[in-house]
């Protein structure tokens, strides 16, 4: 019998001491499925085991046991994260908190819902419509990504430029810590200021300082917005940069403002044929919900800005089917470069005056490097997702790919930007974020990991250089 | 020559030897104005000195300098605090950042302001006001305290209930750490997830992480708001409460929601005469501030349910004067009770549907222990202000008072609360935190402090109990 696969019997009698043995998986495709998130891009080994725990207890004997042992645990929710904080790494076991997705409580006198950590988004926001309420963070993932996953990244969406993150809604969480003690921190009520802000540090701390396993979210009444969409076609990046620019500068908040690139556009037109005038070379998609004439000053705002901006041409939109239609060159831009090969997700987010600037400097990359890049953008936010693509099989493409990953980062941090907007440093951007926070607060993340964590069991190696 | 004099003239000695002779204070009547902020109840003694610095450079030599000795410092905006955190403490420095009150940039395409941390929040609202652009926390204090106060004890004031709190406008700060260097944390774009959140981390951490010296804070656009203040009269502390609840089951978030009690209502029309009605027990003050007809509509709403709810009378205005001539009795409630004695200001937060209760619980501990307290509350929040009055110079009313205190944050506790909404622990909230926390959530607290403050000089016993 080998190390390994001595070591593998030895953590399963573990596990199985403290939970059910179904809860315990090691059949080697599960492993290689619960291997890696959604950046295959990233390392990553098989996990020694899968574990499913249904309930809090469960979670926490299992981590007490394993820090017992000293076995390493790699959190996850469904896996979909973009940058590798939930690819296993070596001597690892996977604990998925999908089995925990109970909607707890809605609470509709105080406005929040407290729901386990396994609970998708769009699930989460369909049990609280029921009463009224809406959750607002809406990552593209909405429909496969758990709530415990958004919080452990922060995750962003489409609607942050108005809306806010993650973070904004998180009030309060149950979290199973290193050593498989249980505490709850932060508050249900409004408001609360008792000792330090636990409950935000765990939020985008991707699993590296304890497991959060129920979320306590604030949440806003659904009633009171009417979504318009305004979309205009502009003959140019520099033009769509203008009315962005032009938009903000009239004090205008959006809903959303989603940039989509010359590039983007020709993969969905192709794919998709929505017969896109030749002249049209960018596209600014925004949407307003400010209720009755309030909105519909908003969208013609919006409309008159672009238009004075450069665009080829605007389209309205206030009925629901309509809104849709517009955004379906959103909707489909990523599956429709996703048959140009695979595609290697960049997430930076600059100052919104220097989109124009890095959405140029991001084509220079793909020149320089023979590689296609497409993009598309939270513009509103300055958070651009250039999304880099390799032909199949194709190894010298895929270094060259990496290579203007890399440049890229590089060029956002000239512009003062961030080398991660909302997917998180997971294992791909660990050089970038170590540039961008410097050895001192370096340092202050690895003295609050071993404060937290001192036997450095929980996710190691993600979310910061070592 | 005693110990205490040696021990001031060296430690003015190693101040002069890293800043100008001129930023250090050792009068005694300056010693004596800088050795509590607004928490005289709590306890503090003089500081072996007071030092204002005015560079970045100049805090970071100090803290160097104190570091290298083992003092103990105290940092400080204006002292406007009401928990006790700006409290000298035994053999401290009281380090005030006053004097760098500089606006250093308003990014109108960004929406942000870079600002030091002395800058007054009124001042720097005025300074973004020029530019089109709205900073919303706005404490009690906001004419008299500093952002970077505000930031550290993450204060919160009447507009919360729709726009959050200081925490959730810091974008980025640049801190003095414990040792004396200097880094920046967070950023300057509108999302980032780059690292561990220590910019929140710091936020009402009270000075006993680092010393906030610089911030950068996301703004709103000026422009777009409508404000109207709707006031309800009503006959008792239920009814009101009865509205409360009513405007937020209707999915209205007002931009204020204020109660005032019936204690307080009479200290005001006692000094001011109101000439208000014999059967009003307590008012809610309300404003709603959307433009236009929807903002009509939202006002109209407001007050047909609180005229649902059992208001003797409703008044509505749109005009700013008249607004301002509404919340009169908001703005004189503090300075109104303030003449019948030393008031001491309780802090603690409920949720929204515990308010009645927790405001007949607070005039059950009035009685038990024959103390007046009066109450005004940020309704919508569930944030409430018992005041509690002692008669000037009678020690067992004082200690009566003190007893009030305590059971009201053990009530607040009972009811879900938690036991500061805003005001910070500091000093006065020691015990609550504890009780509210938690043994294993405070070991958390003190391991995050060691890592960040590992001689423990940073503003000790401050913020959760050592």
């Amino acid at each position: 019998m080998s190390t390994a696969t001595r070591s593998r019997h030895d953590v399963v009698d573990a596990l199985h001491s403290v939970i059910p043995a179904a809860r315990v998986v090691v059949d080697d495709s599960e492993l290689a499925r619960y291997s890696h998130d959604d950046a295959e891009w990233a390392p990553f080994v098989a996990p020694i085991a899968v574990v499913r725990p249904e309930t809090l207890e469960e979670v926490a004997a299992v981590v007490r046991r394993a820090a017992e042992l000293g076995i390493r645990i790699v959190p996850r929710g469904a896996g979909t994260g973009l940058s590798g904080g939930a690819n296993a790494v070596e001597d690892s076991i996977v604990l998925t908190l999908e089995r925990m997705a109970a909607v707890l409580e809605v609470n509709t006198a105080e406005r929040f819902v407290r729901a386990q950590a396994g609970v998708l988004n769009d699930a989460l926001r369909a049990a609280v419509a029921e009463h009224g309420l809406w959750y607002p963070p809406d990552p593209a993932s909405s429909a496969i990504s758990t709530i415990g996953g958004n919080a452990a990244t922060n995750a962003g969406g489409i609607c942050c430029v108005k809306y806010g993150v993650t973070r904004d809604y998180v009030l309060g969480m149950t979290v199973v810590l290193a050593d498989g003690s249980v505490v709850r921190l932060g508050r249900s009520t409004a408001k609360g200021v008792v000792g330090y802000d636990l409950t935000h540090l765990l939020v985008g701390s991707e699993g590296t300082l304890g497991i959060i396993v129920e979320l306590t979210l604030k949440l806003l009444p659904l009633a009171g917005r009417e979504e318009r969409a305004v979309v205009g076609s502009f003959p140019s990046l520099t033009a769509a940069g203008d009315a962005v620019a032009a938009i903000s500068a009239a004090g205008i908040i959006p809903s959303a403002l989603e940039i989509i690139d010359r590039t983007c556009l020709r993969a969905v037109d192709d794919w998709q044929g929505l017969g896109l005038p030749h002249e049209v070379d960018t596209m600014l998609l925004a949407k307003v919900d400010e209720p009755g004439v309030v909105g519909d000053a908003a969208a013609a705002r919006v409309a008159e800005l672009m238009a004075a901006a450069g665009a080829v041409s605007t389209e309205t939109a206030a009925d629901r089917d309509e809104v849709a239609r517009l955004f379906l060159a959103r909707r489909l831009a990523y599956p429709a470069l996703e048959r140009l090969g695979p595609v290697l997700t960049e997430d930076i987010c600059v100052p919104r005056a220097a989109v124009p600037e890095m959405l140029a400097r991001i084509q220079q990359a793909a020149e320089d490097n023979d590689v296609t890049i497409a993009n598309i953008a939270h513009a509103g936010d300055g958070n651009l997702h250039p999304l880099i693509i390799a032909p199949e099989g194709d190894d010298a493409a895929k270094d060259r790919a990496k290579r203007a990953f890399d440049r890229i980062v590089d060029d956002c941090l000239a512009l003062g930007g961030t080398v991660t907007g909302e997917h998180g440093v997971g294992l791909l951007k660990l050089p970038g974020a170590g540039a961008e926070l410097g050895e001192r607060v370096l340092e202050l993340h690895r003295s609050i990991k071993d404060a937290l964590d001192p036997r450095g069991i929980l996710n190691p190696g993600k979310a910061f250089p070592a």
